[in-house]
């Protein structure tokens, strides 16, 4: 630790000693980010303690690193476990379990549904000898599911609705452009998140403020009135506006009240509209993502229920 | 839950009737944003069991709403413990920590750093009988660390640069418009995530890609041949392009290389500028967040470091 520290030239606190006290017979578990080492320690001839920091990317390396080889190099964890985790938008997790209910009691592989930030995942697990034969055991079950699952199945493991549906943009040579009210950028953040994402997403235009919507993307100022700006007149004009203005394949929108305030009782919090604006066709869907979910999460649901509208079209 | 699910126009499953099921002599907590309650269940006189849904934000929620009130009408919690997070952005956490070195060793209040996504934080901690007492014990301290910090302490508790830099627009009857190159929409989105930004922030450009600098923000085709799009001149163009484009009182642009790609000896991965416009000037800063630090943080630098320059012109 002496030395980590001169290295940075940095001057260690007495505190750092303590850091380095490890009991008698126990060997270190280096941490090759940190200052705080592991230990590995067995105190009795059963009994094997492996300590790390708290701080959860030493961890994870040290884990990586140090502790996996080891334990393996003891013999433990002669099997393996291999686990894919299936992806859905769009459908309930009950839903979802009903329809893949034989699957949820197989013994080997093993499917478990999970549900987060409105998103339904299966994960599929299986017990082998090695990975091979772990993913021979699963890919079957994946299949199947996939099958079941028909256009709800989005993708797999580190997939998410922004990479998919750019996978998808890229595989056409078709461009993107978004026109955000309520989401204020939040689905252009998302695209632009994946590195390359400008091979198929140019840009696009947030348009929190009325005036925006006008001028920017050529909303008719009587619809803003009559209908107002969270409508699927709205909505439409909006995708068209922003893939006519920067000149895309597709345009995509939202228009809607994230709350808390701003709900009324024809229009409530969580009414939100999408559009969805190509060459051929201009089309708009309504959503009610419930009054009491919470901006960030009306936001997030919206977000991500835009792009997944997007999907279902370009596979279509 | 039947009537939860009949609300919002949805069947609920066979498998959500367990959701329901709770010990005999158990009270229900309940989940005001989801479909799974907790309990509050006293098996024993001296036992005392709270369950909560595993979904963190409905745990919150349930947390705060109904079991710290009904914990503390139990009688538990006789001392409070009252803190205070003070934040800083733009300054090294050893160099705050040197700046503040005295108030590091009191005991009570406390004064403990963290650093965390590129901010500086400090936790003033005071324990007393009753919250007044703590509150006056710590209101001294955190005044005179707030003059000591000077303009790199930009909030407290729940504040962020985004709802700051929404409070002194507010204040000042201004408003802002952002032009967003490599974030892509993050600043955007961290504007919109306070309710009632609409008062001040009126949206902005997505400019991805070059050809919607030029279009939509009036960006010099040449410069952006010359000079490239990431470039001082460019940032510039961006900010007050945005600003007269929408017709606000600032403009706010970002041009950059998030990484991991696109970087080169003279332009780095890492390389940002920010440009900030008002009717007077326009200005921009040079930023190098290093090559190593990840798309997904140096987004997150960059647009936070964006809205605290446009802090620091406010409150100049």
């Amino acid at each position: 630790m002496q030395k980590k520290y001169t290295a940075r030239g940095r001057i260690m606190a007495p505190s750092n000693r303590k850091q380095a006290l490890i009991p008698q017979g126990a060997k270190i578990l280096p941490n090759p980010t940190g200052t705080a080492p592991g230990i590995i320690w067995q105190p009795d001839s059963d009994i094997t303690i492996l300590t790390f920091p708290g701080v959860p990317s030493e961890m994870h390396r040290m884990w990586e690193e140090t502790a996996i080889p080891y334990l393996k190099n003891q013999g433990w964890g002669k099997t393996v476990i291999y686990s894919r985790i299936l992806r859905f938008w769009g459908v309930a997790e009950s839903t979802l379990a009903e329809k893949v209910a034989p699957y949820l009691s197989l013994p080997n592989p093993t499917v478990a549904p999970y549900a987060g930030k409105g998103e339904v995942k299966l994960r599929v697990s299986a017990k082998a000898e090695n990975p091979e034969s772990a993913e021979a055991l699963i890919a079957p079950i994946v299949k199947q599911i996939q099958d079941i699952a028909g256009l709800d199945y989005y993708g797999a493991d580190s997939d998410n609705l922004a990479s998919v549906v750019g996978e998808l943009l890229r595989q056409r040579g078709e461009t993107l452009a978004v026109a955000e009210s309520c989401t204020g950028g939040l689905v252009g953040q998302m695209l632009t998140e994946i590195s390359g994402s400008s091979d198929y997403f140019w840009g696009g235009v947030i348009s929190y403020d009325n005036r925006v919507k006008q001028g920017l993307l050529g909303v008719n100022s009587q619809d803003l009135e009559t209908l107002g700006a969270v409508s699927a007149a709205v909505a439409e004009q909006m995708a068209a506006g922003v893939k006519k203005s920067l000149g895309t394949t597709w345009g995509l929108s939202i228009t809607g009240i994230a709350g808390p305030s701003g709900g009324s009782d024809l229009k409530p919090v969580g009414l939100v509209y999408i559009g969805v604006a190509n060459s051929q066709e201009v089309i708009s869907f309504e959503n009610r993502f419930g009054t009491s979910r919470g901006r960030t999460f009306i936001r997030h649901l919206s977000a991500c229920t835009a792009l997944d509208m997007l999907r279902r079209k370009l596979l279509n």
